[in-house]
């Protein structure tokens, strides 16, 4: 409870922050909406190198990478140019060969988008499925916990049947 | 059967050709994942201009548009560079204030990425929710019993229950 | 020269259609700066590839692709959504490890954009600068030699020292 | 001039990190050659920002924007996903309504590419051309003295000509 939170009790959710630019805009004003993907993107790779599962490493030890199979956004405000965001990213579940995350698109406390993700371990040669090392699985495990004794444990229960397992 | 299918009996859904470039695929030597959505807004203002609603209308006269409220892909296999894609639109159900639409992406007859959309209708001036003009209404409903009546019945039916009514 | 329509006589300028959508546009309501860049390559693929050299042979059997050294563009007139654009693509100078092209973002007679490019033709495996084969060379000088007949001559000069060769 | 540095001394020219993600790769493995003027527009912004010009100020006090008018790249070596890069932004010369910047892209002291843009301040309202804020002027002349007196002095020398003013 002093200084940093302890990991085991209610490790804080991973924030990436984005700064909105003209890129990210379209003549309705607000941010394109497959734009959020991409934020999201950022942030799970930047959430992942944190916990040390470093994008190089899976690809260049493991022959291995992660690739989106399903996803779900709920819009809920727009983001503008100049806005500051911050996307957190919580695993959810860990499974044999995926993995599936919340993410959130926030300005300030105001969620603006909430994503639902499932990814899927396979290898970079030929994109079939392929088994979690066990190192990434406890890392990613370990977050799990972390964020059931989070604050955003009831949410996750309720969103739980959206996306079923690979 | 003979010639074009009757409009009646399994009305032609809505196809739209899109071919890849390098600006659509990423390192993995695959489309990146968030540019489905572009097609699916590309398409799906192309089958709205044909079918009599066309984006300028909207606004111009009616000080009304469409914005993406849920999306949902499943992505099934990838599209690569020089691809020669179609992105089908089938409206599934027409709300007061909202559409929900299906699109696919397709290779030949195979489907890389199927998307169940969420629209709703709102004003340009505040982004409030706003009732469908009633020629809207007419046209898209008219898609839709054309869409149940044509081969994609079965599909429609199983994945009714993904993405719930506004 | 059989078979070919014969190049002298003013062979059209290669035209590529482009429909400008949401994802195009910013929050200034006309179409993102960078975004030419994106039309200009869609342009020149399908002007290679309507010339005799697509792509895919060019990485396939040759194991070469064009790559972009230098581009310049002018910015005209600002494009908007549901403009209907087409984009010019002209050979101007044939190297011999590099092509100068200039490219023209046109509503109507209009020009929005002004492009001058210079591509490599480099080794996929390794990035290396490598000498176009004696076939690309032909068909892009016959190219060059229709351009310099056709209605664009005037331009063509004048714009001659703005990009220097490789 | 007490508190801050003075600018006569050589100051820092500006540097806007940029991390590269898969979205901003193509199918070669590189960063795809338009994603550049994305990242040189997320740096100017910024820069423009900390010499006290924001967009914001500049679009609701002034009803003034800048566009680019014109862009010349260059395009020196490849950056790949995971590269951490770093934009350098610094104006070259100050018009009455226009400015000439120079951009690079930097991995580590490496130039991966270098830019030059004009930019024109025009009206929100109507697009036209208009005279630069005396005190935006004051701010970016005091940039240019302090870039002529760093490092970069003589590579401005040589690039002067290639990007005629407005």
């Amino acid at each position: 409870m002093n200084g940093h939170p302890p990991a085991t009790a209610g490790q804080a959710v991973h924030h990436y922050p984005v700064r909105i630019y003209y890129e990210d805009s379209d003549a309705g004003g607000v941010v394109y909406h497959a734009n959020y993907l991409r934020y999201a993107e950022r942030a799970r790779t930047e959430a992942m190198r944190e916990a040390g599962i470093p994008h190089a490493e899976m690809v260049q030890q493991h022959g291995l990478m992660f690739v989106v199979r399903r996803v779900k956004v709920e819009y809920l405000r727009p983001a503008r140019v100049d806005d500051t965001l911050a996307v957190t990213t919580e695993p959810l579940r860990i499974g044999g060969a995926s993995v599936l995350l919340r993410q959130r698109v926030l300005r300030g406390t105001q969620a603006l988008a909430v994503l639902e993700l499932q990814l899927a371990c396979v290898a970079v040669a030929d994109g079939r499925a392929a088994r979690l090392p066990d190192r990434w699985r406890l890392v990613l495990e370990r977050l799990v916990v972390a964020g059931a004794n989070g604050k955003d444990k009831q949410a996750e229960r309720s969103d739980d049947g959206q996306i079923r397992g690979a």
